[in-house]
């Protein structure tokens, strides 16, 4: 017999709110967010993912979970936020078969990412649809006041910089959606990617009063690079041949040169794309080693406008500049 | 020529942000909360809504908009808490057709209860869906600290209170359903009550420190009861010749008194059902005077657990006691 809405939420969702006081056990109308930690304040993002859009429909529960929590997580990184807590609203339909199943999933997944990122749910809400899978997380985090990452902070001669690798989260979807064959050497590496963003949580803090601008790379390293320029009133050079990719990803742009386009266009990386003075090298090197992330130079901030991506010969590469992720 | 993602936010939502002063414009990856007011602390609730199953397909943008976040403010209300702004999740079907339109009569809607309630939008995120418009609000309120209404401070021998009126929700839905034949007199507010409720954001931070226990009414007055008698260990009685009836809601019982059932279990009410020590009476009945609501004393809690709801003859009326609201 199926459980009622309140049993769902007793056996699978109050256990994810222990450890959040103000939740009060998802008993109320609402929760209690503490006083931000001295001299800090709360960052709030959201981002909306649905089944068949941001994931693929067959994709399991827990992932499911996990991407829309970590997707969250990443904008709060972006910022040099510390993540706190969050929210959940989830839509499922109605004709969705085994839901408990589903739910205990999709319940292990949060458990698993709430232990692993230190974040607590603060509330929710479920309800049900005739359409797809939906949900939307609203997270929570806190950041020394007025230290905050913004988008707009880069300044002419500053570096760009970007964390991890470019490309495998956009390759990995190609080969899961059949676009380009499977190859077992190195393609979970990439499909993971897509599945699971590794967000840069403890890169992010590590970054205030270092970057002068930061985002996290969702649309594309291209594009996101173009919003970093617009909102900081810029132009950004990117070169090609310095941004950093997987071996998987190596092996893939160099039997099908035009990959790399993709690579460079495709999104859903969730790497940190962030600018910072000539000056805080050393610092930015030394903010990433102490947890063990890798960060790399992958062009500078010029006066002007736009995003000119530079091959290795020094020519602009072309086609590229209105890239960036699309629905499958 | 549709407008691309960053221009319909620019042009759409851009402008609800402003005011807000952490919002940047809606340009960043997160928003900043600015501290809350001294000695005051941060309530959040979050409520998703999807199209068929919580409001009506032809229902207006504007309306659907104005409903999503004021079902949010009625239960910071239910907390006591003072609202300040709200984040937005929208899925919007890929085959909407003309999207712009309705983005622009669903932002109207936002701006006019943004002007109403005093609240700005915060951040959001804006999707594609192969389904139903869903959407999420999560809304932000302050409260001071350690005085917030929980629901579980009913003590034996309160007096249970509930706002406004009772029932007109649901026999508007029924008469917009066509389950009742329209009649032409008192179903115009019926029907605005389902579909835009009234959410009593000055009356709940006004019961801070005189109820006891509180919440809204979106399940039914009896289903609601309950869950403050279970969240409070006691029992609800409930006087049901005393629950306040619109005159419409009275003419729809008068002609057919089995729609009473409909009114006491039906939901979507959005009205403060609380409770108050006997000694709060006076306080409570000038602090509803003070924010021109009315309230009324429609029961009181007993010692035991569950609902009683008693008729004009004192017999316990029966079959109500698992009633509440359905989707339809």
């Amino acid at each position: 017999m199926a459980l009622g809405e309140f049993e769902r939420i007793d056996r699978f969702f109050v256990p994810l709110a222990r450890g959040a006081e103000g939740a009060f056990g998802l008993t109320d109308d609402a929760a209690l967010l503490p006083d931000a930690p001295q001299g800090s304040a709360w960052v709030v993002t959201v981002d909306a993912l649905v089944s068949g859009v941001h994931f693929l429909p067959d994709d399991a529960p827990d992932l499911i979970a996990r991407k829309a929590l970590r997707v969250n997580l990443s904008d709060l990184a972006a910022m040099g936020a510390v993540p706190y807590g969050y929210t959940l609203a989830l839509a499922l339909p109605r004709d969705l078969p085994d839901p408990e199943g589903w739910l205990s999933r999709f319940a292990e997944g949060l458990r698993h990412d709430q232990d692993e990122f230190g974040v607590h749910l603060l509330g929710g809400d479920s309800v049900s649809t005739p359409g797809p899978v939906t949900l939307s997380v609203t997270a929570f985090g806190s950041v020394a006041r007025g230290r905050e990452i913004r988008r707009s902070g880069a300044r002419v001669g500053d570096d760009l910089w970007v964390s991890g690798t470019v490309g495998d989260s956009a390759l990995g979807l190609k080969v899961l959606t059949s676009v380009i064959d499977p190859d077992e050497s190195g393609d979970p590496q990439l499909i993971d990617r897509y599945r699971l963003p590794q967000p840069r949580i403890r890169l992010g803090p590590g970054l205030v009063g270092l970057a002068t601008a930061a985002l996290d790379v969702s649309d594309g390293l291209v594009q996101d690079s173009g919003h970093l320029a617009h909102r900081s009133g810029a132009a950004v050079r990117i070169e090609a041949g310095a941004v950093p990719l997987s071996p998987a990803a190596h092996r893939r742009v160099d039997s099908q040169p035009a990959l790399l386009h993709d690579a460079l266009t495709g999104g859903d990386d969730y790497e940190l794309l962030f600018t910072a003075p000539l000056s805080a090298r050393k610092g930015v090197v030394e903010a990433a080693a102490a947890v063990d992330v890798m960060v790399t130079r992958i062009g500078s901030v010029e006066a002007g406008q736009g995003v000119r991506v530079v091959g290795p010969d020094g020519q602009v590469l072309s086609g590229l500049k209105r890239g960036g992720w699309s629905h499958f």
